[in-house]
């Protein structure tokens, strides 16, 4: 094999009650990704479409990713990479995980598949790192395993799957404004109370519990985030009106996607879904605010290979 | 029917990561309770033997607990109370928890089981309000519903039932020290880290995933405290030690009962759970302080009824 198609998926992480630990993979919405061997060693990203990203290796989430694993894998030649985005940077339905996950699973197909997705993890972390900061692996996993991941340590780092129910869709706004990263983090408090902290481990517990039991009332009672989302709310324009819109018709939860400025909403079956996204529509259109809006089962494959050569 | 005689199980509450939320309950060490119609109104105990605790309803837990049931229950005659105690109190295995479920179980079996096992849990928690200060769920849980719980919100209260691995095994060492659970309260700081906390419910959520679905290697993984535990364990001599003879000697993980003194380690197996008890024993018995070490299977059951008439 020489060349590889690949279909990069967004995701959702910091599921409510599970800040930086919990994520799930979407289905309509991603990133194609062309990646090719080449004799000219090391990593060479050639054609960025869609988004304005740099093309340097070292200043590109696939790049560093990709060479992350060419230093623990080393190869005798190189590859290039073509990246077609259809997530936006920022939007915050890990545009860089879709990239850095891309990256290191394209190039191990082509290495002949020394690792498995669990442990391609650690690679795409590095790209996380370059885009935020800090080495984050609550996108890349639901990217690169599919499904719902707990992120359960992330110095091994060391993912969990959880059962996705089949009914479960995600509806998706994304709020076309600019909300930077490390504004995000800086409404965080270093400090919480250990009685909120409680509750969060409380409700995360009762939603694996769910997940694992197909207990829709369940997930629904549990979808909730005492800890991040008071704080982070209000950097999102019509966030109160859109989970009142979302949750009043029918919702099981409402939260930030990532670190915003997208919302999900959950919902059990297709029919619940279409109407959460029809009202959400009808609040957010008043906020004078260009927005999209996505509607998605959760992808329970990650990365998908498109097609090969 | 009249008259019931009882089995009310010890439990182990705030296991590792599920401070406050996750509890088990034991098998084979427990109080036993009497419980009879009498044609005088109110709850009257009667006898206590094993432990000196008060005979006055009011300051008693099982009291408080089935005059709580009563109030929204209301009964034309009234019950009298015998409590065998085989859990010692201040043990850090849920003594006041026996006594406060059996009281509401053993009452509601004799009115016609008017509510379930999930419905008695917020008047159990009457007793606990009694005994600790915090009308708190983590003990009375799996004494009433068996096997592992989770305490979703305490409020409600919404506490969920999860499997329990069949070769899960617990030891118990407890140290006889006297242990208040004021100053077991007193060093925990109100106040956590934010990123001690997603450590902490990273380790829940995948614990919770663990026993959903019998991955024992993972449930070991997660079965780890990094928000009390480091508190805490200097409150209980030889914690360090018994710890890393568990450990050592096989067990899936070791943390601390309740609010202590009692110490828990978990075994996949009863071989393995002999060998972590045996060196348990030998690694206690240099600290001079008398002690008492328990081996149990999961109870699944919680409490159960030995005779009725």
């Amino acid at each position: 094999m020489n060349e590889i198609k690949l279909f990069c998926p967004a995701s959702v992480a910091n599921v409510s009650c599970g800040f930086d630990v919990l994520g799930f993979c979407l289905e309509p919405i991603g990133d194609e990704m062309i990646i090719r061997k080449t004799s000219k060693k090391g990593i060479h990203i050639i054609k960025i479409e869609g988004q304005k990203l740099p093309l340097e290796t070292q200043k590109n989430v696939a790049g560093v990713a990709g060479l992350a694993l060419l230093e623990d894998y080393p190869c005798d030649h190189g590859f290039e990479i073509e990246i077609y985005k259809g997530i936006k940077a920022g939007s915050g339905i890990g545009s860089s995980a879709a990239s850095s996950a891309g990256a290191v699973f394209g190039i191990n197909e082509l290495m002949g598949k020394p690792l498995n997705r669990n442990e391609l993890i650690k690679y795409a972390m590095k790209g996380e790192e370059l885009a935020s900061g800090s080495a984050h692996a609550d996108n890349v996993s639901p990217v690169l395993k599919g499904g719902f991941t707990v992120v359960r340590c992330s110095k091994t780092p060391d993912v969990i799957s959880l059962p996705s129910p089949s009914e479960l869709h995600a509806t998706i706004i994304h709020p076309k404004i600019e909300l930077r990263t490390s504004d995000a983090r800086a409404v965080l408090k270093k400090k919480i109370n250990l009685e909120k902290a409680v509750e969060q481990w409380g409700n995360l517990a009762a939603l694996v519990s769910g997940l694992c039991t197909n207990d829709y009332d369940l997930i629904g009672r549990s979808l909730v985030d005492v800890v991040i989302e008071p704080h982070r709310s209000a950097l999102i324009p019509g966030f109160k009106e859109l989970k009142k819109a979302a949750i009043d018709s029918g919702a099981l939860g409402c939260g930030i996607s990532g670190s915003g400025p997208s919302v999900f909403a959950l919902s059990r079956g297709r029919e619940t879904a279409l109407r959460v996204q029809e009202e959400m529509n009808n609040t957010f259109k008043k906020f004078n605010i260009e927005y999209e809006l996505h509607l998605s089962k959760i992808n329970s494959k990650g990365i998908q290979i498109i097609s090969s050569k």
